[in-house]
């Protein structure tokens, strides 16, 4: 199912990286310096819930704004649901800042390293280019291209992205794998041709969370991690 | 003149790599196992002579083609210039790749390592996105992210390489350095409103041949080479 595959597009938030308790511990620190008490896990999931609603619309409406703009705006919202002083300029920054700063899940790295020796490694993320770059000098991870929904002006899953990438690479789609933990991620890439492999991340969204699983036969490869991923590409 | 700058594209071929030992060495090596004699060093100077062409032509007609196929196109039609018989698919496969092979100027990977502690580092090349990583993996380079016109569809000095990359990186244009040692590539940067830094690759068509130079106040930096280049922009 994975013969001829010369290059693999990842998933990064989720998939790549553990976001959830950077952004816990940045909500943590702002609360502690401002001097306010909060639900801040809560706050945490329920900006990172506003961000596929603001990617839709901005798929819906067609005018483009970057991941960015839309954490900025969702932290806003979701402070003012929680009766919270709107954050300034400054304070968002720092916030949404701490994006960039979360850790690979632990099989990440040595798995990387095995997968490069045979596979051109790409991100294929909703990111914007310079959250991405900061991710990768944060996390160590090196990557040989970098793709960004907001290269290709839609988030997935809408078409865009997926195709653009495939064109930059110049690839058969069946050469190029997509690794995410989020079914209609890979829905979406084996809509375009391209093949998909499944690795569940049960933590992403917190202890005690349902998180997303395939249907039998609905992608190429179901790997329990980065490690076993690379084992079954033969890495 | 560099205040304020957050991030450096460079110029791959000629001002980051010396692709021309490799390409000789490639078609050398050709000619060796296929028996033929040739002046290859005259014939990997028209080879790459014949990308400038074939790029602008692309630009005009904006019909795209990648980089990879006009190298492969430049190679038979050069051979044939030197009634050279036309190489297979398979051996301009190989003669293409060595595009990939070529090294960085000696002063280039130190230099690079003391720009990243304080830039993002992109490319902004002509070359494809696969042959940009081949040169990662093969010279260690890491790059923060990886611009290539061909996610443009229009080769540089077309005005869409500059505008897309700025606006992938989300940056202001005086906040985007360029390096290349081509005053055409930083006359075009320059006029969308980039920072430009020349820095001067002598040896690039060769010994003996005469190396385009800028004008006094052409470029915002001339450098001797990256050392000196990190140095004065206080890395």
């Amino acid at each position: 199912m994975t013969d001829g595959i010369r290059a693999i597009c990842f998933d990064v938030y989720g998939t790549v990286v553990d976001y959830r308790p950077a952004l816990i511990a940045a909500l943590e620190r702002f609360g502690a310096t401002a001097g306010l008490a909060a639900d801040w896990p809560a706050i945490a999931d329920e900006w990172r819930a506003s961000e596929r609603v603001a990617m839709d619309t901005v798929n819906e409406i067609g005018h483009w704004r970057d991941l960015d703009a839309l954490r900025a705006e969702g932290l806003r919202t979701v402070f003012g649901d929680h009766d919270l002083p709107e954050p300034s300029d400054a304070e968002t920054a720092v916030l949404v800042g701490a994006w960039a700063r979360g850790r690979p899940w632990p099989d990440v790295p040595a798995a990387m390293a095995r997968l490069r020796e045979r596979f051109l490694l790409a991100t294929l993320s909703n990111s914007t280019i310079t959250t991405l770059a900061a991710v990768s000098r944060h996390t160590g991870l090196v990557w040989d291209a970098v793709f960004s929904s907001a290269q290709a002006g839609a988030y997935k899953p809408a078409a865009a992205p997926y195709q653009r990438t495939l064109g930059w690479l110049a690839m058969d789609p069946a050469e190029v794998l997509l690794v995410a933990a989020h079914p209609y991620d890979l829905r979406a890439a084996r809509g375009h041709g391209m093949r998909t492999a499944f690795v569940p991340r049960p933590l992403e969204y917190g202890p005690g969370r349902l998180a997303p699983t395939v249907e039998d036969g609905e992608v190429d490869l179901v790997a329990d991690d980065f490690a076993d991923l690379a084992t079954r590409l033969g890495a």
